[in-house]
């Protein structure tokens, strides 16, 4: 990694900056946005262990308000206190942290400046869950200003029959960020009736809800990690009239990215559930890495396990997306 | 007491504030709000009998809105009169007192600036009752302001079909509230088909109702005290593995508040339908002190009752919290 | 005073309200604003050591802008600290607090909720002094409440060319102020083209000054103490034919305070150049408290002397206010 | 310097942030300000050379609207285009780049994210001079957050008989720029037919408009270095009353410090018109870092030599404030 | 002309762009702005005669509403007629018609999508003409739009008393024309009681007034052509330390196109007066063609003769440009 290598000469002249070429590179795709918006991007992909490399680890919060307090937080129980994220994700050198309005407002002050920060702008909880579900709209663009945050953050659903409202919502916010030279992050995640349970991972499924966040105008998309399963005829017979490899994780990663603009647009990678064996994520992450994902964005699998624990593990997928771990 | 103990010497020089570093403590954790929002916050907790005890009792009376007059008030027959409930909350050094629109413009002329007010900003009639109810919205952050109110307040049902629409309702009032320097009280209580009527107050379901208004940007939560059941499976996982201990109520007061950023959210309790025998009310207030709740909001166990009777009622409660009773 | 020895009993109850009758009285003379206004003057009047005597004294501090910090902090260079300014005036117990813009800010999260703040939105510099002033608008209404001031300060000079303008800027500022809770305290500094030196505090102009603040809508109306002076010639007549008794300071108090609808609109006196003798300013209080003037506001002769100095200066005068001193 | 010496290591980790707790404090300062604001003044802190030391070297090029393209740039013709100043800025490590419109938008795309940006908001040419100048306010809030700048810039001219203009447009700009988590730099120069020319950099006067600037609600004040010159006699009388040491220039820069509420506000000084000897300048950079000041904002002495000098020219400032050089 | 030449094959496929590499070059420098912004530019550049040369030449007639309509069309009476106008620019293959509101609506309907369209927002007419003088607004940005035009144009008089007004004007016009994905082109002539009459044309005040346009935010800039007078003594100075070349008229012009942010602004030229011999008009063209000007905007001399003098004119000015014509 030449980039990290020559960090430290950097720095000894006082200036930290990673703008590599790479950086670069990636900050072009987005060139019909303002430098407002450019500039944000540009700050993800240089702050933290990953600086310049153009990779991305984000540590997301916000279990609490999607499955319940105890369910997210009493495994480890400092996780119940909002600054507890925010210095894990500063200390891992992760790239950003986001969560909802209260994690963020509860710490931001305390915090301010020292992790570029997402917004995230809608939430759905499960007390009451529903088939076709609809998350709630729980932070505003004024809200990621006024708390410094680099981007929004929005989750949606493809294949919910709540979907079209879902599109409409983020269309109107993301349209608000771009105007205020903020990012916009998307969490495309297919559930609903229109798709069985096994499609909600579905190599043909994953492709198209990122290919739809990235039409929406995300800036990043955020999808779960696709089996080698196919849920619509019709995508079927095309994978395999084209004889698109979908075999290993490697190749539906590349084929995810490649469905988001030919990988001209930010693809990273849900951790999901808790995993009982590191080696398991260790193998996700050389595989994003292999097919040319952009990173993973971790929550459960970091903040549910001891601090100390949990940096070295974060640490350590780092150094898999950086090259300093084969 | 050190803090009330100290209180008259102070007096005698004019000057009767109660900046305790308990207040102070608790204020730190708004930081991100403005000092508009948190001089709101610290005037409620510098007001009345607790007065920097860190501790608050809130007389609510929105039952004449939410079940009928008669149901209300043909008991204490004085409760129809919205200047008695002012009266009743001033003479027995309540912090604040809580009503829908018509009852705070009803007296607040008289009684302007004798005590912090707290707009109800959503209520719910009974004349047509449903599964998944939705209050409607019947006052506005105007209305706080012209009335001389401290704080709005807004009621979600977390589990009802429409949670959704009051969490946005919620998110864009709390916005305008605290632009405009006033704090936000969400009473938070678990409703509708997505819960059982024991898991309305299941400790899970509770904790979970609270970190919701939690995140919603609340400053104040306030929820109904929790049973030992729990209601969600996956939750019930959790709880088991990590043995949180919730046998005792003060047990199950203390993972509510630490559910609401590890205790850095007030959260306060609501003594619900009236209960025959003060003493069970007392016990219920000596195990929220020690479970490291903030206090109670008190409606018809309050107003319910003759006027004499009801302030030494209220203030035994108090001395429970301000530690001057067992 | 019958307020204050009671006061100790009530706070044994732990609630230091300080609704006398006559904090009644006077709220009452305010009864067409909305129920916020009259609560935030109830404020005013129920804060620090003269609470509940209806009458105040307030801690100005724009003398930084006005007239330079060296002429203004150099003598006592804990000044130049905003923190100092509402140390000292809540250590000495004042009703308000009043600054401009920075001064307010620097300070304003530290010290939320200690002291009611009255924001000054307009002030002027003398790096270029005119004969006409106008002060420039520094401050809004949003400020205010995002600092949580319970007052808008505004300067008019009556006598200028540029009053017209001052008056039209603040009859906008208060309307804005009243419909959001605020109250308006008005600095009636008769200066400008149309008057000789000595008429800048005859008791015509004053007088004048003041009705003219409150027919502008101040609730309370701030002017220098009058001289026996009359400057206009038709109203030397006036008084003259009416024997308008104005040959002591007393008699001056009175006859401003009736030229403010008959005493019904709050008037304070401000205490000027630093005086060398303490016992003239005490002197001047006591012919404000004779004369039914409501108190003062006094800055130079506060913060250019050392704390402790100040702290009893201030309570030296505030106890002739309570009529605890001759 | 143990922050820079540290930073090595820090940056081995890949985390490269400077969140000394010198730059903790000066952050506590803005308190009042919304976690936006806080994080932009952190982040204008910790980048450059001189990350994390609480000094601020910034390049300003405002000269070509100011006093014209030739005056300012033929002398190294380099400087006519916009992407030079960038470059140079980024190159030697300064805190932050400052322009007006035009210069910015020419390179803001290109160069998004490299380094802080300031947008002048106003700007005086001298096509039309006049005894009393008043800038034209030439971009907006909008054009800031477009453009991806953290903060706005405005120039008052304290002694102008249009000073009141300029004051009530900054106020303005200043209140919708903090509601959008941007900071407020202004600098305040003292011009007009209230002063002589002398009394343009009188230490009297340019301490109270550095108060101005302040109490206008500024983040960052910048002034010119003052003289031992005392204009006004009112002024005068206050610092030879308080014996206020103003001999040195290190004494003058204390005094305008603490002018900017005790110290508590960030004061910066211009380096004026070219200068034939480096070394005057680097004398001035010790008297302000030895006087408490915070740093320079450098325009001509920087960009009117060839880019090699003036990055050495830059870094040997640099150094001075980091106690890196004597 | 490579680019000329190939455009007949080009054409033959169908495909009629003129996307030259020059063309994209120039539309780089604008790449801050919008894709509707630089979309808009691009369309100036490629269309008529000179499209893919990155060359302009504009045809102008707001004569009528500066000067009166027999001193601009007595001599040619069919440029009475607004249809004639647009008839000459799209014969002549002029790369944009610019007018006034009256003049672009009398016939935009007609020729709807025929000529890239240019309105001009501001007028000023000689019935009462003042030392200093200051456009009227006559017409929007809504305008500009309803009638298909790519361009706004305005006129700014640096020099005159009321320039600063005039550059608020544009700012906001500007702002509110790029959000709207329209070009902004500013006539930038120095008048005004700053300048002496030799003043307008002097080499320094057309080059800082060129500057000044590109600072407020132009995309593209016309000047008159410049004398070699230079009008301030300050930059006096700074053109002979230099040594800038001013001697020719083609050095002159290289002048004004460097101060344009080194060249990275459209830089147009205007025709001035009627002249008696095009010969000298096509040595002005061949001046700005070899310092390196963009093109010219040319009225009076085009519509004041008869059509299809004017027409083989303003070709062989084309021709000049494209490099056909010596």
């Amino acid at each position: 990694m030449a980039v990290l290598e020559t960090a430290p000469a950097v720095v000894r002249q006082g200036r930290a900056t990673h703008f590599t070429d790479r950086v670069r590179e990636i900050v072009s795709w987005y060139a019909s946005d303002n430098p407002g918006t450019t500039a944000t991007i540009a700050r993800l992909l240089t702050h933290g262990y990953l600086a310049g490399t153009g990779k991305l680890v984000i540590l997301p919060v916000d279990q609490g308000f999607e499955h319940g307090p105890a369910r997210s937080f009493a495994v480890n129980p400092a996780g119940y206190d909002p600054n507890y994220h925010y210095q894990l994700a500063i200390e891992a050198g992760c790239n950003a942290y986001a969560a909802p309005l209260g994690f963020i407002e509860a710490a931001a002050a305390r915090h301010a400046g020292e992790i570029p920060l997402i917004l995230k702008l809608n939430n759905h909880d499960v007390l009451h869950d529903e088939k076709d579900p609809l998350s709630a709209v729980t932070g505003s663009v004024r809200d990621a200003l006024r708390l410094g945050c680099v981007a929004i953050g929005f989750t949606i659903y493809p294949g919910s029959a709540s979907a079209r409202l879902m599109y409409e919502q983020l269309r109107a916010l993301a349209e608000e960020a771009k105007n205020h030279g903020l990012a916009v992050v998307v969490w495309s995640y297919p559930r609903g009736s229109g798709l069985s349970k096994a499609g909600e991972t579905a190599i043909d499924v994953v492709a198209y809800a990122a290919h739809i966040a990235a039409q929406l105008g995300a800036h990043i998309v955020k999808v779960k990690l696709p089996s080698d399963y196919v849920e619509q005829e019709e995508a079927r017979k095309a994978y395999e009239k084209a004889k698109v490899p979908i075999g290993t994780l490697a190749e539906r990663v590349r084929h995810v990215v490649q469905s988001c603009f030919n990988g001209h647009r930010i693809v990273i990678f849900s951790g999901g559930a808790t995993k009982p064996n590191d080696e398991d994520i260790y193998n996700e992450a050389r595989a994003i890495r292999d097919g040319g994902g952009f990173g993973s964005i971790i929550g459960r699998n970091s903040f549910q396990r001891a601090r100390d624990r949990a940096t070295s593990f974060l640490q350590t997928v780092m150094k898999i997306y950086a090259g300093e771990v084969a």
